[in-house]
């Protein structure tokens, strides 16, 4: 009988947190995100976004169930930021799941672009477009014991910003112009990327939805 | 000018964990999930599977990004994959993203049902419905430092199980028969229900894309 291949995650030594693991070494922040736009031209809808994305500086892959961005914080960012809006039909119902995360002890120096320099390549072509956005925010800060006060801050961050509606089960619930949106995204990752070593910054976004508020 | 009304998660005192919170006392399992049928009639679609789901066993609450079943284990996994299953069509591209949660130091003893038997109420309905499904897992256990142990063994179970299918950025793709990725999602937070004080296993499932392998 052929032994199993298993993961290892946590069985190495070595790492000083426990994890057995030593991650990547370089600043590579990850999104992992799926569109669903709810009509028939579906493939229409997320090609023709995709086309009028610039990914230059960043890493992607896509499979079967989502596309990763890897890279440097901003054109990470930048380049979710261009497929959603880019996306964006009046009149169809869309939701876009994504996963921020940094740090993963699981992590290695592989599948990344870091461009040196801090200019976003698409925010010139969508900085002026507007839609409101219903959003889910969930924070999951690794590895410590007080990960709630982490997720208070972020909270309390929205709603310094005007943009909290408030929270459910589970999750926290944002309401408000995509632009700010994605200001508050990048407000979080950036806190994250300062204060946690391992986080993942789950959201979805949900525009043109027929539900009654 | 107004005080704002800020959360505090983490800033109470009497808990031992750092949180500073207490969390609901009886043991609820929660799930908060979104259909997206990528088709026209996808308002059809989701209202004719919730006809056909028997939520009697669950607490259930919808807004307009997600709906949300918290009760007992078994119940709200049993409502979780009747809704799957009721709202899958063929031919018709359609993903599901859901949360199970257990343990928020946040969590309150509210807005749940717990029975006392175990007979999952939909499950003779669905049973021998069949269609393969593509999915990403990722399981994060909160405050506590050998995180990745845990989800180790989570992903060597699907390896044990033969439904694994790689890790990715992120995830772990998963790529199986439904009832056999249900059984999965129950032996899962049935480990993490038993030895983890707070977890979030996240699920997106897909059917019948039309990306290629």
């Amino acid at each position: 009988m052929a032994e199993k291949e298993y993961v290892t995650y946590g069985k190495k030594s070595g790492c000083g947190c426990g994890c057995g693991m030593t991650g990547a070494s370089q600043e590579i922040t990850g999104c992992r995100f799926s569109l669903a736009p709810m009509t028939d031209r579906f493939v229409e809808v997320i090609l023709g976004a995709i086309e009028k994305v610039d990914t230059s500086k960043v890493w992607k892959a896509t499979d079967k169930l989502s596309t990763v961005y890897r890279g440097k914080q901003i054109h990470v960012e930048d380049a979710l930021k261009a497929t959603f809006v880019q996306a964006y039909q009046d009149g169809v119902h869309m939701t876009m799941e994504a996963t921020f995360s940094k740090g993963c002890p699981g992590d290695t120096d592989a599948d990344f672009i870091l461009k040196e320099d801090d200019i976003p390549v698409n925010e010139a072509a969508i900085k002026d477009i507007h839609f409101p956005v219903a959003c889910k925010i969930a924070l999951y800060p690794m590895g410590i014991e007080n990960y709630m006060e982490h997720i208070a801050t972020v909270v309390n961050h929205a709603i310094d910003m005007g943009i909290y509606e408030g929270s459910s089960h589970y999750c926290t619930i944002l309401n408000c112009d995509v632009q700010k949106l994605f200001e508050y995204f990048h407000d979080v990752n950036t806190y994250c990327g300062k204060e946690l070593s391992h986080y993942i910054f789950e959201i979805t976004c949900s525009v043109n939805s027929p539900t009654a508020e």
